[in-house]
């Protein structure tokens, strides 16, 4: 290996673990540190951030860079991104990464509090001062690219390749299906029996830690604790994630964690030797809430699972509400239009996003004022679901993501359902006897194929070519909008 | 502040929480970390440390030294420890540091299959190769430093200004006395009536909880967590702790925990104006084990506590034996001769560290070689204990430190002891109704008189000093002496 490459990769492995331990403090901060502890806490994530930084730009890089030759298609997909970090990371000044930093961390609490108290205006300033900033980073991003929109220049952040015309453009063929679906089936709703029964927090970490194992996580490199959000954290041989538990409402825990479970997979199963390198994680947040979904979703909630999983509940919890598992199954299923878009059913999931999409590249674009974003929030939402928002913590302030930082975000939730739907069209093909598996509570044939079609790759493949690679087929959101229409069209007798 | 020291002090800070971060590190490798994720946590460790080794020798902290003018005591104490830690730092080639950082890692495994084998030849080639590392790494320092003596330098990391003659000599001062009390308290060994009850973990842990809490111990800045050795970790905010409980054997659990209390309470107590500085921690090793062992030892070991631990005892276990809290006194403090120095009493433990001490001062100073290095333990155990040793993990492979390059640690333990019994003499002198606390389990006098008159200190005044300003007299072995003398003189009717 030559010298320059050599030591561009040993940057990298090394930057790699640093990565990881900023992961663990993470985690530790989610699940065990003690209360007192959180200001020193933010000083110890402030210094290893510092020297996250520092070592992102390194201008020994950019020579590293200039002199190495890769020696494989992984060196060439390793190196590409290394200089992608490299080149976004010397675009940006140091004083407004410090600015976007602070930032993030004081706009975070702000949010909090903003929430709790029910206070829009108190949100506001430091929302536009976060978007004064975002968009400063932007124009750096497009000058140092030759490239000229602020949105798909923060969107390259999380999914990158992709641009805010295309998403746009994708959202658009996607929402009259939506919402005809939607509309028909609000229009049959007849109310889905309640979940009734005793669901001991004790029991239903058990059954979580069951379901955890049924979908391949591997417990010997990783593990399960409470925490107030669900997540996953960490890549390769360390990956843990969290649940969170309502005792009236199982299905919070138990969904959550089959969804941290596919985040986590594709986190445990990239290929050993892309380990703490650049391409030893999840490719782009689209992909890897493919994974979350096509988990939680088109496998958790498919009907042969759910009859599996109403019996295991049986034997956890005893007799309760629904009896039959065909009802069990509408139960899991139901669509509401809520307005909270973390417990959004299939459908209206959706509707949230493009609500978010649209707001947020307006903001960032400059067609709509921050001072104007409630009333915009509150009417769009009027509009998509029916419903006035009753209060600020069920409307604009619900998630974190805009307080920091987090443009260009949100799309990829979507995004990530039309990647599931596409994985789950070729699945299907592949499997012709998935659902009897299913049936049995077993998903080793879905979640190996998985594994090895898109996990294992890591970074080293583009997002879309990952999944293009799985299936075969261009991406597109037909396949999803299929599966939506067949599965509720069943449910609700359309 | 000047430039040069701002500079110094901003480095310092982040170094500080860096080193924090390793702490954290460390305890979740201990305590949560899955199983399998042990090959990329020492990958995540070396990187950190890769890190932390670049910083200590960062060039640019001469130049800050030379510039920096301090504008307080506070500041120039800080300068100094920098400056130390700097020289010793550069003082280290590059590739020895390396090596012995290596010698380390593989030691500690070596060592450990070594003594679940009983296998002393399959440890001694690591043991000399780390002799080896111990020397030339002491012969550098001695080099920059102008002295002479190997073994002084080696102290140097673990009791700063204090000598392997000072250790030796203070040690043969003590030795008459504590042997004569060892063979009178033999010689009238009645056996200590045995601790007999039900002990189910959760109980265990519980009254742990309470003693820490009974000890000051802030639960709102600290946990406590099951680990296989107990320990310490962190500063400042966030100061964990854990303990391991063997359910025949209660206080295991429950002293283990008083002791790591002592060294928590240190890190917890240091004045927060030196928090994630090189001041915000224990200065030493001896005085943090002053801690530990006055909380263990002189207050939970005393006749008074013991009363109210037996009634507490009583409340959380129901009936136990002994009942009466007088034989429960003598049953905590029984001794006997046993081959492990982590589960010795007050007595033989000081043996044990003279012991390995001399051996140790020996083997770097190049009067024992390794060779010889078992027969030389078996030899001297024989003596000083009066049994022969029966299996090397009672013998010379019980402890981890040699393995890792701890050479000059082992004397710390006793002087911590020499120190707590000058704190203990101080203490009692200005806190008369100090028993009448004790026996109510009111430790608040007592660990508020050490909290002020040391803990808060940190590492802003030298080892020695901060004994000698809290008790107003000189270090002496004496109180430590006179304190045994008449506690098991009494407990033994000698």
């Amino acid at each position: 290996m030559s010298g320059a490459l050599e030591a561009l990769f040993a940057h990298d492995a090394q930057t790699s673990a640093l990565g990881q331990i900023m992961g663990r403090l993470h985690w530790d901060q989610e699940t065990v540190m003690p209360p007192g502890s959180a200001a020193q806490r933010a000083e110890e994530i402030g210094a290893l951030e510092a020297v996250l930084h520092a070592r992102r730009q390194d201008p020994r890089l950019g020579d590293w860079l200039s002199e190495a030759d890769p020696e494989s298609e992984t060196d060439a997909a390793r190196l590409d991104l290394i200089a992608r970090d490299y080149q976004r990371a010397r675009a940006l000044p140091a004083d407004l990464a410090v600015a976007l930093a602070r930032a993030a961390s004081t706009g975070q609490g702000i949010w909090a509090k903003a929430r709790a108290d029910e206070d829009v205006a108190a949100f506001l300033p430091a929302l536009s001062e976060m978007i004064a900033l975002k968009r400063e980073a932007a124009d750096a991003w497009c000058a140092a690219a030759g490239t000229q929109d602020r949105y798909d220049a923060l969107v390259e952040d999380y999914e990158p390749g992709l641009t805010g015309a295309e998403i746009a453009a994708l959202f658009d063929r996607m929402r009259p299906r939506l919402v005809a679906l939607r509309d028909a089936v609000l229009g049959k709703a007849a109310a889905k029996a309640p979940l009734q029964g005793q669901f001991a927090q004790a029991d239903q970490l058990r059954f979580a830690a069951l379901l955890a194992e049924r979908f391949g996580y591997d417990l010997g490199r990783g593990r399960i604790d409470l925490a107030v959000h669900p997540f996953s954290s960490g890549s390769g041989a360390d990956v843990r994630i969290t649940t969170r538990v309502d005792e009236s409402d199982p299905f919070n825990c138990f969904y959550s964690t089959i969804h941290e479970v596919g985040h986590a997979s594709y986190e445990q199963n990239v290929a050993a030797a892309l380990g703490l390198t650049r391409l030893g994680q999840g490719v782009s947040m689209g992909v890897h809430e493919s994974q979350s979904r096509i988990y939680e979703n088109q496998l958790g909630r498919s009907e042969a699972f759910c009859t599996w999983m109403h019996g295991a509940m049986s034997e956890t919890f005893g007799a309760f509400q629904p009896e039959d598992a065909a009802q069990f199954y509408a139960t899991v299923n139901a669509v509401r239009a809520g307005y909270i878009r973390t417990e959004a059913d299939e459908l209206h999931y959706n509707l949230h996003v493009m609500l978010r999409f649209d707001l947020e590249r307006d903001l960032i674009q400059g067609g709509l004022d921050v001072a104007d974003l409630n009333d915009a929030w509150n009417a769009r939402f009027a509009a998509d679901f029916g419903v006035a928002v009753d209060r600020p913590s069920h409307g604009l302030l619900q998630d974190v993501h805009w307080s920091c930082g987090l443009f260009g975000y949100f799309p990829t939730y979507t995004l990530g359902n039309v990647y599931a739907g596409c994985l789950h069209e070729a699945l299907r093909r592949d499997l012709p006897a998935l659902d009897e598996d299913l049936a049995r509570g077993d998903t080793g044939a879905a979640t190996a194929w998985l594994g090895e079609r898109v996990q294992r790759h890591g970074a080293s493949k583009a997002p879309r070519q990952v999944i293009e690679e799985a299936t075969g087929a261009p991406v597109s959101e037909a396949p999803l909008l299929d599966y939506l229409e067949a599965k509720f069209g069943a449910l609700y007798s359309l």
